[in-house]
């Protein structure tokens, strides 16, 4: 048996492209344990099943704890998905994945409730429930990485209600339309996505398009030249250092998000808009932008009301928002 | 004593700038009367407070039933409000009204349990009821009119949830910007809303540039040489008719809704997409239209699956909106 353990402790899986992160989390949203595993998809999705199950056994004696002590478990992954049938169906960035029974997998693996979720969904439920949303009744969260993600978080139903939508498309956020004259092509295939001008991928090739007409002014022009790769981050450090085409290129992203945040203020309405994923190292200058283009943009009282704030979990939002998707199997 | 009734009854009243209508409605959400009142909002909030009781009182007589065998009420009112204050703050439609306690108004007068919702929410709800959302677990709802309005259920919550948001303006779905490239001014003050691309108001005008740019070839020419005014109504039959320039309007039309449509299909991910609404007279070709767009352009899963069809209530759909949240009240 194991030591005596009064608060209930959960797993969470957050499952991506690359690797793959696990946590033991107790019934507050601290995690006691972060472990990485590579995911290796090429291998197969049997291999990537028993990765799944490797990856949240080490959390566990990572933790210290047995897992006998664990109440419940969650798993978020990429899409393309079925969440009410826990199935991956058809992953873009899980390939040659298809159909992976991932629930009832870890499920009869462990003998645990095992919840299942959307990998950006689980992002927002943990921000939510141990983040930059704690405390509030609903919140809409954008992720700014190579995409667009998000999740939404809504007052109904106990401990808020995360719109999964009903054929696991639900906030799908980077890929509301905001342009329709001469829109940019997105990596989805469609035109005039949020994502296609809001992404880190975006930031960078609207970067590269400035620079090629703007006659070797802007100090990115050195970087380019001695090889290294363009990144946001450049971009934004950058502007910070007072390079002119830079800090365009930052005021229309902040303005493109800004978009992106009224339209959901004016769907959703949320007590809170957060921004997470790797682009919010820009630091508080660049929310500062975004707040200043959501208050002329959006309706008076949401404009006045609605905070705008940064991410706080980091890469472990994923995984503590999935356990906390488990936690909900055996909280209500 | 009033005559033996099993089935509880449920009065809704739906308050506009012009008239307020309300009706019982059964538990089925038959409505058993309808009456409509002049809403005379320039004679005060204190004659309009009386009014309201006074069109509930007229639509249970015409029921032919008693005030006691009502279970609860629901008024549905324009905006700006605070819905869970059951207070019109200052509304745009209902001018000089300004932070009127509408719900503990009604419920002082007759006792009952009162909901309070915003109209257009209201039609959402009752479409969702008792219309065309029958059976759904989610749904969106856009209404074209003078303006773009609706409502959301999403399926959080005891009989759905109501996305009324934090501050009272969820679901201000014709507020949604769509356009950045010298976009069109919005009756709201706003640039590129889809409310100034595919509200019947937005189809007149768009109507008008065109013809001011075609050479006096459109048959739309003669109407407005008549003095008549122009009306979506003549935009729509002149498209069926074969004009061309009215063809190309209603088809850019089709697709404005489409974007919308598909936004909400990328946030919400609902059942079913609702119009209602006066322009719906347009008919079964230009949903065809709709929804043709909408297959194109979103995602495949929802653009598959997400039902897309007219609202079934007409005007109705408020009160009865209104009486379906009076219902929740009691039957939860």
């Amino acid at each position: 048996m194991t030591t005596a353990n009064v608060e209930p402790l959960f797993v969470g899986l957050d499952v991506g492209g690359s690797s793959m992160k696990a946590g033991v989390v107790d019934d507050t949203g601290r995690p006691l344990s972060a472990v990485s595993l590579p995911t290796e998809a090429h291998r197969g999705q049997d291999f990537g099943l028993e990765r799944m199950c490797e990856t949240i056994r080490a959390a566990v004696r990572q933790a210290g704890v047995s897992m006998e002590q664990i109440s419940a478990v969650g798993v978020a992954t990429p899409g393309l998905m079925d969440i009410p049938g826990g199935l991956i169906l058809d992953p873009m960035n899980l390939k040659p994945w298809r159909n992976v029974p991932v629930r009832r997998h870890v499920a009869e693996t462990f003998g645990l409730p095992t919840a299942f979720q959307n990998d950006a969904n689980a992002a927002a439920y943990g921000e939510f429930w141990a983040g930059a949303g704690r405390g509030a009744r609903s919140m809409v969260l954008f992720t700014l990485g190579t995409g667009v993600g998000g999740g939404i978080i809504v007052a109904g139903g106990e401990g808020g209600y995360i719109v999964e939508g009903e054929h696991s498309h639900g906030a799908e956020v980077g890929h509301i339309k905001i342009e329709m004259t001469n829109p940019r092509e997105c990596e989805c295939g469609r035109f005039g996505c949020l994502e296609a001008y809001a992404s880190a991928t975006a930031v960078v090739k609207r970067t590269q398009e400035a620079l090629a007409d703007d006659g070797g002014r802007s100090a990115l022009h050195g970087l380019m030249r001695s090889g290294k790769e363009l990144t946001s981050r450049e971009v934004f450090t950058a502007s910070d250092a007072g390079d002119e085409l830079a800090g365009r290129i930052v005021e229309e992203t902040a303005l493109y998000l800004a978009i992106g945040a009224m339209n959901l203020m004016h769907v959703i309405d949320p007590d809170l808009i957060v921004f997470g994923g790797g682009m919010i190292a820009a630091g508080d200058g660049f929310l500062n932008r975004i707040r200043a283009h959501v208050r002329r943009l959006a309706f008076v009282v949401p404009a006045e009301r609605t905070r705008i704030v940064y991410a706080q979990l980091g890469a472990d939002a994923g995984f503590i928002g999935a356990a906390a998707c488990g936690r909900r199997l055996v909280k209500q």
